[in-house]
């Protein structure tokens, strides 16, 4: 193991930074950078961190929880403002969700630079993805270009660091497969940003994991409130 | 006041980020960011921002304090690290000094472009000096474009936000100048690095701040530990 690169992956502990781990683990030891922003399935988030982590032996040292409990207190998102409600079932619709929390992305490269520069890692590991998942702007290619010149000019001269971003362009489904062909442990992982127990099946983000699962025609190991959410969730390519 | 547009300042406490306020104060609404990020002086320099807010008649919901604090967690600088001295009397010197927070200002401008889209604010002050003050990557003009490139890319369409250095191509002496003619409250403001009680007068922070006052021939109004720096600092233009 030793003589390896170190990477910084940023996971929320999601299905997408479920499949992130296994990509980074593949060619660098990998140190995990986890981001707590007052949302509101904050305390799974962080369990299934934990486990993701448990399972590619991460030790805690290449672990970090970062509080940006800023971005909370600075609203505007329906992920951390109890006024506004989580959207439901509207994946189809126009423009920047709800859900979005401004420049949220951002501020979570920017510590993982930070922690990246200070370990003498030469790659962050960002699970954004520019197709299906969502109309955010800070998920695209053009944001982590503009990044990667930010890293360019604002770092130690020697520091060498890149943002790369392998789902950019897969679907939903796509990385359920790459996390299949990776053996990646999608039981642990948390997807849903309404419920902590099971998942509520409703949330855009339940939506899509459900759809990617389906169009996978692979079953989604976690449970769901709902029957039909979990029928819809158990595989086979129905539309 | 109505209809002028708001303007979200990076504001430490230091001597800078008073003159920055006075800038900004004249053709915007002032909000006033502070960061904690485990700096030893942290809460000398919160005071010494409060006051500035007062004196400028900011209104507490144009005021935050954002927790930086996994900048000390990650560590690095003399700045967050007590195992790390701070550096005392070598201006001079070449290279990155050791009071450099890793990423710091990236973490946070991240943080105000948050904020100043959630408040609707058009530019973001930020208080970087180029020239005398330090070797530190993230305060060069080629920082402050390529952080505009990313908000350009990762906020909202319809937002218009930019980033101002307007100290950036000032000396300090400069600086001191500019604040004295805007009547700028240099006597509520904070710049040691290193005490809470007089300022020790041998930190960089100090050597920078009195040589900016003796060239600018001003008396610098706070206290200093030792005489020798109060005298350095009561003004003239002895080199």
């Amino acid at each position: 193991m030793a003589g390896r690169a170190t990477a910084v992956v940023l996971a929320s502990g999601g299905m997408d930074s479920c499949v992130l781990v296994a990509l980074a683990a593949q060619e660098h030891e990998v140190a995990m950078l986890h981001a707590n922003y007052g949302q509101r399935t904050m305390g799974r988030e962080k369990r299934a961190f934990d486990a993701i982590a448990d399972f590619y032996r991460v030790p805690p040292r290449r672990r970090l929880t970062v509080n940006l409990s800023h971005l909370a207190a600075i609203g505007g998102s329906a992920l951390t403002d109890p006024a506004i409600p989580v959207p439901e079932g509207n994946l189809g619709r126009e423009g920047i969700p709800a859900s979005y929390v401004p420049f949220r992305n951002a501020n979570l490269l920017a510590a993982a630079t930070a922690w990246a520069e200070v370990l003498g890692a030469t790659r962050i590991f960002f699970g954004a993805m520019e197709g299906d998942s969502s109309g955010y702007p800070d998920c695209r290619g053009s944001f982590v270009e503009a990044f990667n010149r930010l890293i360019e000019v604002g770092t130690r001269p020697e520091t060498r660091i890149e943002v790369v971003a392998p789902l950019l362009h897969l679907t939903k489904a796509q990385v359920v497969q790459r996390g299949v062909a990776l053996d990646a442990p999608f039981h642990l992982t948390w997807s849903c940003y309404q419920a902590e127990e099971a998942a509520c099946g409703r949330c855009d983000s339940c939506l899509l994991r459900m759809r990617g699962f389906r169009e996978a025609g692979v079953p989604d190991p976690i449970p769901y409130a709902s029957a039909e959410a979990s029928r819809q969730s158990a595989g086979g390519s129905q539309q």
